[in-house]
């Protein structure tokens, strides 16, 4: 790993510090393209949205620019390292929305010292932009700012680690279920991690049909159930009516496991007790809940996804923000809502069924399968269908939903 | 003008709306490029960084970004017409930026209700970035904003529409007054108009020599002097203890008028009043507080400027803000202060004196002089030895005054 850290921070440094750079769409070399671009020419569409606010998406970069926000609370696995340190992660992000999905994100770091203000800051910008992507914001305060800037912004605005995490765990789980044949609606999930992906996965597969009764989430302090009183509204949600207390309790017979935690939390004696055929999604990053190679050599009947790039199914959030934006920006939505995530949720699901062109077979020579099954039940960040597929999904979706200010899609969109 | 409007809107629109986009500087093609750039690999930097919080300088983009901020307060001549309505106007400014110094800027559109929630916002945000262009911010307003951002944030903080016209406001007017063989220190100045700009023009003529009961202000209701009681502390500064009350009072035997104010407000009647070979900068745009045309025909000793291209002398902000940002940030300079910006005025006002290159000359071929005299006291924008002369002047001013990071200059800076 040496050596992948002097490259990281050389990549990062040279020839020019960061990743990204302003540049120009339109012509500034001659005094009339100034006059143009700046004044005078620069009154005419200030006069028009003056008048007509939403003209601000035919004459401005608004309609295709998303920020990246964060207040550096949780970065990464890494902790609450404060908003100029996320600069780095938030810049990565920018060029994630770039490369896939064409969008121009800037990143925004927040310094505040109450979520009242942070929102406050949030909600005094938002303007600025087309959508508003919040990140690496630390549980609970997260729930509560995005709740709030969603209510007061005119904008998406989408908390990636909630969601993004959320939509390609859907996805995935759907998938893996339908192979081990399997319903959702009756399969025993055990969640182990209690923070902000944790509370949106199970939320999301909740809303695509597991039910709650069949949900145990566990935090620090073990399985969360109804007599505890230490738990904030979030947690609560899942709070279960049950005397099962540990994770040893609740592994026994559970159909899925899925770890938003930390590293090796998961024992080969713990995956032993699963019901036959189970799911486990270990996506604590880099180190996983379970070691796939240690999991497989426990049982053969086995579908896993991690968070690494190095193993199968791959749960990335970058397989869906950049995409849910692009579809939310190009009908205008003026929000990110659950018809949409969902769309999103089967769009990826559906893709992973069927065959990869040759440009995917391509980018991933070293990838042992890439077609339906249980070591492909997601599709890759490098197919080029995902643009056109969950962007499509997403824009309909928010047509449908009545969010959207633009309607119909042109036929031809992203084909 | 009709068709300028639409040329303006067509600009703006097409082939995609707004003037600027966001490109990569870095790979971001394969899996290893992604894995550098993201996930693994940028945990790496954010470490760096937040044990050595200037090392954002190194891996991130922030260096090399200035945000153009506004709510909208006072848009060009247009007024208050809300912070989404400037937002062609500081995407326009950071087109400017780009193209005069290669500097990625990225607009920011402020909604607020107190100047105080303003200031906050600004300042939450500020890390982001290492440096911050405030704009078409209306006076008096304009004046605690700066001060309170320049007190609270650790990089430069510039307001534009006050010291980029001073800058170039006091580069054109000591050369001007040097061809018509005046003493600033003597020169007696009216200054039509009591703005932000006229207070900053006037500040920044009084630390280059003129002397302070030398200069007569005016605002709406005549001269600003010491027994008017409706002055605000900005206006103060310039109270004047004399008897004269109207325009027509003190521009007789005036050697300058400086018009920061609106079309027409001076009269032929007026300019016969004034002192032998008389300086008038007549600034209002688009219209100028006295057409140069009627000048020059009462009286042919004047020497004459505007703000605008299609005559002689124009006091062109975008002859200094690119390039003062450009040498702030490339010696990291913590804000920019008195010297670097009379620094900046000197400059400029020797480039003037000296020959253009060819590529000026062509760059106007319709300007009837380029070499130092009564029609050409301010270097043009095209001119590229802007860059180099304006920016090494205030990274060495920033150095010698002690706010610089960096130091010293590369001996082949900006070569």
């Amino acid at each position: 790993m040496a050596d992948l850290r002097q490259q990281a921070l050389d990549y990062h440094e040279f020839p020019v510090p960061g990743k990204m750079a302003v540049c120009l769409t339109k012509p500034a070399e001659t005094s009339m393209d100034l006059a143009l671009a700046y004044s005078p020419g620069v009154a005419e569409p200030v006069r028009e949205i003056a008048s007509n606010p939403a003209d601000a998406y035919r004459y401005t970069a608004k309609g295709n620019t998303v920020a990246v926000i964060s207040n550096g609370t949780a970065i990464l696995g890494l902790g609450n390292l404060g908003p100029l340190a996320s600069k780095p992660v938030m810049e990565g992000k920018a060029l994630l929305f770039k490369h896939f999905a064409n969008i121009d994100a800037t990143d925004i770091q927040v310094k505040h010292r109450t979520t009242e203000e942070f929102i406050n800051t949030v909600e005094a910008i938002a303007d600025t932009f087309g959508g508003i992507n919040l990140e690496d914001i630390k549980a609970p305060e997260c729930f509560e700012i995005e709740r709030e800037l969603i209510e007061r912004c005119a904008i998406p605005v989408f908390h990636d680690d909630q969601h993004g995490t959320a939509i390609v765990t859907a996805a995935g789980m759907i998938n893996a279920l339908e192979i081990q044949g399997k319903s959702i609606d009756k399969a025993v999930f055990v969640c182990m991690g209690a923070g902000a992906a944790a509370i949106a996965c199970m939320t999301m597969l909740v809303k695509c049909g597991a039910q709650r009764e069949n949900v145990y989430m566990l935090d620090r302090k073990g399985v969360i159930h109804t007599r505890r009183d230490d738990l904030n509204e979030y947690k609560a949600l899942f709070a279960n009516n049950t005397d099962k207390r540990t994770l040893q309790d609740v592994i026994k017979g559970a159909d899925v496991f899925l770890g938003l935690s930390g590293p090796d939390v998961l024992g080969a004696d713990d995956v032993l007790l699963m019901a036959d055929n189970p799911v486990i999604f270990a996506c604590s990053n880099p180190d996983p809940e379970i070691k796939p190679e240690l999991a497989h050599d426990i049982r053969k009947d086995i579908i896993m996804g991690t968070g690494r790039s190095d193993y199968p199914n791959q749960v990335n959030n970058v397989l869906c923000f950049p995409f849910i934006f692009r579809g939310a920006l190009d009908v205008r939505a003026s929000r990110i809502n659950d018809e949409m995530k969902i769309a999103a949720v089967h769009a990826l699901a559906d893709l992973a069924k069927e065959p990869v062109p040759a440009s995917v077979l391509a980018a991933y020579p070293n990838v042992s399968s890439l077609s339906f099954g249980p070591e492909y039940v997601l599709p890759k960040p490098m197919d080029p269908r995902l643009l056109p597929r969950v962007a499509r999904a997403v824009a309909q979706a928010a047509i449908d939903s009545g969010v959207a200010a633009i309607d119909p899609l042109p036929e031809n969109y992203l084909a």
